[in-house]
């Protein structure tokens, strides 16, 4: 197996089984995949939120655009990145990642003032927008995770991000939600898309190379 | 091997051994996990720019803020995104789309409707900052494929993109630079990373469960 052919295997499921549900295995590995994501400054400003309540789906389905895949699936993951970033928030994970490594705290306190002087002199909605973007790189690598195990999944944008962050009380933990990834089985039957041919942009369309 | 493994072998480069190059087929099979990358609406709304060429090189170095590793990887990506959306390309996709997929054009028509009532009223300002999170998925897998190709690499953010724009001649082609990845052969005594152990925030504060 290669990366190359789970991306082959993989497409964005459109309908799920709902008797079947995904092992906390695999979910675990798909969660891992994007703990281990690289991020910006590696200041990972996102956490993943994992409903496999099927109450809370429930809820969540009157924010999706896809609702019956929010009922449906087994779990839904919702990246979720920092509203803006703070002193507290860089400090809390350079102090994290000093102790790890048993360096001094403050071995990186030229670099973290710098971080500092950059992004809490921004507005939120612009610190957002940069947090937003590193939860792509996770979501992206949960995709390949799934794919890696065979399980399915659907990305997904497209919903209300007031009522999804309203019923996870996002604003609490001081976050926005950026995206929600599908995991489960899906139902053959009506995952209309799976007898297409994947298609993407050819490399010729894709990529301009300066040798 | 495993997704999770070569993400916890791969580490952000800090110097690259300018002697040594890549292979051309390493670098395909990079560029081609980006390729494969999903994307909001299978839109792709960004290409892949492949710097070898040393000159040009030197020319992206004056806007990049680790220069050494510009001069010295043996390749530069370049993940840049569309400017914004147009009818046109919106088109182009699904028409290419419906023609891989034997089908007739038009046969999305509802969805790309949609998809332009949508793109087509923002300001392009909010176009891209659409077309550039999708940047971030590609660049995950990219990352993610060098990785297993046990390939070093960085991932980049922190550049002039007002430079790299221009040297690359970007806005004729209705791009803007978001990312950049540096490929090569680590230079061990420099890259003073590597010995320093690879720290993520711990799956309690990284992961929220509903079960």
């Amino acid at each position: 197996m290669s990366l190359i052919e789970d991306l082959k295997w993989r497409h964005a499921v459109k309908a799920y089984d709902p008797e079947q549900k995904v092992s906390q295995e695999d979910i675990d590995k798909i969660v891992e995949a994007a703990r281990l994501a690289p991020t910006s400054s590696g200041l990972q400003p996102f956490k993943v939120l994992v409903v496999e309540n099927q109450t809370l789906k429930e809820e969540l389905a009157k924010g999706a655009l896809n609702p019956e895949c929010m009922r449906e699936c087994s779990h839904v993951l919702i990246f979720a990145a920092w509203d803006r970033y703070t002193a507290e928030r860089i400090d809390q994970v350079y102090d994290y990642t000093t102790d790890e490594r048993d360096l001094p705290r403050g071995r990186f306190g030229s670099y973290t003032d710098k971080l500092k002087s950059i992004y809490l002199n921004e507005a939120a909605e612009r610190n957002f927008a940069h947090t937003a973007r590193q939860t792509y790189i996770a979501l992206g690598l949960a995709l390949a995770q799934a794919a890696e195990l065979r399980v399915d999944s659907t990305p997904a944008e497209g919903f209300d991000n007031r009522i999804v962050d309203e019923v996870l009380g996002l604003e609490k933990l001081g976050l926005k939600s950026v995206s929600l990834m599908y995991i489960g089985v899906a139902d053959s039957s009506r995952d209309w898309i799976s007898t297409m041919k994947k298609v993407r942009v050819s490399k010729e369309d894709f990529v301009v190379e300066y040798k």
